[in-house]
């Protein structure tokens, strides 16, 4: 749950990122920026700023502003309806992004996460990227990422993405943020 | 046909471009963009500079350059192998887009054409795209487009890209460059 000052806030943080990266909005999509606290309560921690470009049967596209240190948390996109799940290609514009996934755990990963939720990060293989890298992401594949010491923009090129589908591995998340 | 010599001033020209709208490449990216002649010979008027993120089988992801005038021409995206065509999405980066598309012709459209191959511009519906705006184009969709006087960068999220299948009004054009 956040507040909708908090919810303008964020917005208005976010929106200072893109700005900054020169990722032109309109007004309408500036106004509408997304917010998901995961229902945690604690988005500067674990949280995402996104604005939503397309999203259709077929395909979407998405910025993702993550603040300093904030962290998507862990997930995975299932198989829908018979239809694989999303396959998504995370792409870096500013600023640096740790990302997770299964594999041999990086020895001294770069992520910081709060200690009273470490049962709920359970890939530990790092990716960086910086800007300009990229890296595309099989379907079904848990995941989680982090935004470095200055933040980051996250371009996401994806089949069609279903938020109400994804599975965390924090039981405690609900990926519909309420705004109270 | 373009000469390697062209081939290079096209991509330094491209990245500069990208650069001035703060959009990072990687080294072997930069090295590699993608000019399109349409084996017409005169990439000035008729060209395209690309830069291809990914291209899965279920989606795609680029960046378009085009300089002043430069015109991207008449083309629509069949249904491959029983597969719906192309679906995608043009979002305005910098400069400004025309874009043309099936519908009344505009009045007084923006384009500027060069008058031998008028018979191969058919659509004239005009939609004008400024940085933060997009449109989202359907399967199987005549459509051509044009930077303005400043060129113009544009995103493109789409379903998987078959350049090959591309099919073109103007019957003169061979969608994939040969660099002599």
């Amino acid at each position: 749950m956040i507040t909708k000052e908090q919810l303008q806030q964020y917005r208005t943080r976010a929106k200072a990122y893109l700005d900054r990266a020169g990722i032109v909005l309109t007004a309408k999509e500036a106004a509408e920026i997304e917010v998901a606290d995961f229902n945690l309560g604690r988005t500067e921690e674990i949280g995402l700023e996104l604005v939503v470009y397309v999203n259709t049967e077929r395909c979407c596209a998405k910025e993702l502003v993550l603040f300093p240190w904030q962290i998507c948390p862990e997930h995975r996109h299932p198989t829908v309806a018979g239809e694989p799940g999303k396959e998504e290609t995370f792409r870096c514009r500013m600023g640096q992004v740790y990302l997770y996934i299964p594999g041999t755990p990086t020895a001294a990963p770069r992520a910081r996460i709060p200690q009273d939720k470490k049962d709920t990060f359970t890939v530990w293989k790092e990716i960086v990227l910086n800007p300009g890298e990229q890296y595309t992401l099989q379907p079904n594949t848990l995941h989680w990422f982090q935004g470095g010491p200055e933040g980051a923009i996250v371009s996401e090129f994806s089949t069609k993405s279903r938020d109400e589908a994804d599975v965390f591995t924090d039981q405690e998340i609900n990926r519909m943020t309420r705004v109270l």
